[in-house]
């Protein structure tokens, strides 16, 4: 049985208890921008419930042009207002460099990727980064409330990079 | 208030009870990429626990370059081997096209996306040719058990797209 199989029984006795649907657009007007690390349950370290939020997550956390997509279809035609951004202590993105990320898939697949891994040296520089990616970006039209986080892995807390 | 300080206030009642940190590696070998969706509380709907699969998500919970980058450091660097694609019903991304959103964006901005919003008319197709682009790429060591699946919001259900 994979592992696939074994979430899919979970998935049966979610839906036992499930009641919707609810309406599309997030009740609170605000869409995370997280680390697709296993270790942040977004739901649970803001205490969302379901039909509050956009959730949007990918490796580091970053904001590449699939992210301003997103902001911008959360923004524009679902009624979005705010962003949080969250990125996280013990993050696998600290431990290499774009370098030698493509490099490793260059040698082991004879081609190099034309995009960049988004690795990154620094937590706080980072997300100042992402927040500073989205506020210039002409596509995004609410860029007032644009706040970002450092999740600790250890503790559960947020901690807001200023 | 903002949105964002209401959901930082729910922070602390989450890390009061928070137990970390737990290993960095997901322990079930699982990515899944789901669409941003408000309703799609991942960890719910999958069973799954803090620590145990990367979770990626956008807008449609389509496939392009920057979800390739996150599965590949996924898999490259984290040890996943299982990827699960999650659509959903009711989804924005079938209420527009491409061509109307990116109109709409120029219109208000005198600046055109070079991007596509990957909005598709088609549930079970789009989750397929998500599937293709996993499959069709180089930087994805893992293909074997890559499935997809649709969320019925009215229900809490999964049901496989073969």
């Amino acid at each position: 049985m994979s592992v696939t199989d074994e979430l899919l029984a979970n998935n049966a006795s979610y839906a036992e208890n499930f009641t919707g649907p609810l309406p599309l657009p997030p009740a609170k007007g605000v869409a995370v921008v997280a680390c697709m690390d296993a270790r942040i349950n977004v739901y649970g370290v803001l205490g969302l419930q379901e039909g509050e939020a956009h959730v949007i997550r990918n490796a580091g956390g970053v904001v590449t042009d699939d992210e301003i997509r997103s902001l911008a279809i959360s923004q524009r035609l679902l009624g979005t207002r705010e962003v949080i951004l969250i990125h996280h202590t013990d993050c696998g993105m600290l431990t290499f460099t774009d370098q030698d990320f493509r490099d490793g898939i260059q040698q082991d697949t004879g081609i190099r990727p034309a995009w960049s891994a988004e690795a990154f040296p620094d937590l706080d520089a980072d997300v100042r980064q992402s927040i500073a990616r989205i506020k210039a970006s002409p596509f995004i039209p609410h860029t007032d409330q644009v706040r970002g986080f450092v999740f600790d892995v250890a503790t559960g807390k947020l901690t807001e990079v200023s």
